[in-house]
């Protein structure tokens, strides 16, 4: 095997699963024996009771469990991640606390997975280069594809945090205002329903009002990584967005995974961001070493109806979580336990490689054919968007991020 | 005296007291002698803790104001709200009760007041049709002042929850980006602090998912009202807010007024809504006497550093609450208990009618002279702007909205 035997798990769990002892996300979930919400930790096809687990052998941590999701947790900061990290990589290595711990193991498949904390503000960001040059080219077809500011500032947005929803949640075809080509405006159920393949950096440790976070004090701030499936109707979006920018056409629902991996399990996966041209400001300017490098070597994997579209690259990214933290906090505004940044749709240079239907046919204008036989241009009802993602981990090994899975159903009969 | 004497109060209160006894606002606070949070009704210059007094006169209620904020009463819906105030209203107002009350009366000079709420999600709209133009044509020259859009459905983004904080806070000056006439990039401090004198919702009930709230369930939902200063940075929201919309322009504060005003209270204000041409798409069109009048006669009363500089009628809105909430949800985006609408910004036609500086100083092109000499186009360090507002209540009193109070004070010392 290819991972190091202090770091094997008595589970004999294939070196390769995405969800080895290398990677171990946390989530929230409800047994199928049992009303109560349970924090947890996947290992392999397996959930760890992390809730009962740290109340046995870790009692001093205990408390930040008893909830069942992570909220007290991720606001107690990186010594304490750090360490419950450890003792869970010990629990499930060291053979000798298989006794205590293999009765807390339950199959993945068998429990009711919750938003793992409570979302509290959600912003969405605008960071990949590729996707806003050919977003920018459609939707302003008369101008420059990237805004002017877009290579000085990461563009972001809040969204409607009381919508994100966890993976498997079906997504109904939200309906909305749209002008037709001609001009007429229409009501009705979007009739250009998208995906975005993203990634999301969930917030621990709150910062004070007033007092920005520097690049270099990310990592106090930031504590893992899920995915993200900012759902977007295209035609409300168009008609609506300007000049205050996306609302109804995005905060029907935002999908997230059921499982935030660590920032420490993404260790091996850290790599140096695109050079940035013209330099950003101070503030944002991570070519300095301190700062570290924030750019992530993860491959996402987007899948309709089971059929791969895309593998989109994280690397390439133009703008990092750090720097996007940074310039959040800049004016002042402070962030709380559970805020949640969203990368925006991520997206590379390649044919194979776009985070969106809309990029993926060319506005509609290349339908996709599925093995079917089908085509798409945007999602029909019945339609399941499932995105994944894995990154390089040690030895070897890749660590996965899970995935993002939702259903696209027909609308409610229609008020008006 | 101009009330009837069987709402008349045995406090002896002033009958034109804009928080009489047909006001009556919800809130949070902490009692000098006590460090527990407690809600409370404000009546006169007086805070009753409703906590205690429902504790002890009204026991099946009392579990909603235990927590000492207002999210569980919010959530209780319109029966609830109805059965509480007619309790307050009440033991204000019958002799019998004056024992058992009068103990529970503190001073309200003497309390600190909280949010009263737990900011679900901040939607911010763009309501007033003068406002709108009047920033239209500074924003964009060169285009129509109105966008396309915005008389067939009201604009709005999401904003920031987590930096909306109570009347009183300070705020500090921003700093971000901004481009100068010249076309540099520059980070400092913003040099445009404006303020914006808003309106806002609270959601009370929750939705579902999925399921659009229509105009005439707007009464099952909204509590109540408060006042906002949606603090504004111009300059580095000209900058950053192509293509989606304001951000660190708005995020680093947005202030509330101390107590909410019931729905309830606001009967005698209800009015007709300006006309709309074009009459909106169905789910918008309020014409329909089913939907009732969601205008309300609020006349706002603006002052820095105590000089008024304007008072903006709220009846002229072009949008309402009901058609806000009939927008945001007709995608299926659910409602949270504490969701708050804020109206966007309050301007009339009138020059002493507009609820920012930027209107007020024609784009800082018209310095404003202060009565001590002084003259404006933007915020100063040290300048504080209060918000106030009442409404007509019945036989002839007014209902006070109270009022939303910030002072700006100087950036902390820059990062970068």
């Amino acid at each position: 095997m290819t991972v190091a035997d202090h770091r094997a798990t008595w589970l004999g769990l294939d070196p390769d699963h995405p969800f080895g002892v290398h990677t171990l996300p946390y989530g929230s979930y409800t047994a199928p024996d049992s009303g109560a919400r349970r924090a947890g930790v996947a290992i392999g096809d397996l959930v760890l009771d992390l809730t009962a687990a740290s109340a046995a052998l870790l009692p001093a941590d205990a408390p930040l469990f008893a909830a069942g999701h992570l909220d007290p947790f991720l606001a107690a900061g990186r010594p304490v991640w750090d360490r419950v990290r450890a003792a869970v990589t010990e629990w499930l290595t060291d053979p000798r606390h298989r006794a205590a711990i293999e009765p807390l193991l339950v199959p993945a498949a068998s429990v009711t997975s919750h938003l793992p904390f409570t979302v509290a503000d959600y912003v969405d960001f605008y960071a990949s280069e590729h996707h806003a040059t050919a977003l920018g080219r459609m939707f302003r077809p008369d101008g420059d594809p990237l805004t002017p500011n877009w290579k000085h500032l990461p563009i972001g947005y809040h969204g409607r945090a009381g919508t994100v929803v966890p993976s498997g949640t079906a997504v109904p075809r939200p309906a909305g205002q749209r002008r037709d080509p001609g001009g007429e405006i229409r009501f009705g159920p979007a009739t250009r329903l998208d995906f975005e393949a993203e990634v999301g950096f969930v917030v621990g440790v709150p910062s004070r009002p007033g007092r920005p976070v520097p690049l270099a004090d990310a990592g106090r701030h930031l504590f893992g990584v899920c995915l993200v499936n900012d759902w977007s109707a295209r035609d409300i979006q168009a008609w609506e967005y300007v000049p205050l920018g996306p609302f109804l056409g995005k905060s029907f629902a935002t999908s997230v995974s059921h499982w935030i991996v660590p920032l420490a399990a993404l260790e091996h996966a850290r790599t140096a961001p695109p050079p940035r041209d013209p330099r950003p400001l101070p503030y944002l300017d991570d070519s300095a070493p301190a700062a570290g490098p924030w750019g992530f070597d993860l491959t996402l994997d987007v899948r309709l109806n089971g059929h791969r579209l895309a593998r989109p690259p994280f690397a390439g990214m133009y703008w990092t979580a750090a720097q996007q933290l940074a310039h959040l906090t800049v004016n002042g505004a402070s962030l709380r336990t559970g805020d949640l940044l969203a990368s925006g749709t991520v997206s590379g240079p390649g044919a194979d490689e776009r985070g969106s239907l809309i990029e993926l046919t060319a506005n509609g204008s290349r339908p996709l054919t599925l093995p079917d036989g089908s085509t798409r241009t945007f999602l029909k009802d019945g339609d399941e968007v499932v995105i994944g993602a894995s990154a390089p981990g040690p030895a070897g090994t890749r660590v996965g991020l899970g995935e993002v899975r939702g259903r696209v159903v027909a609308a409610p009969p229609a008020a008006s």
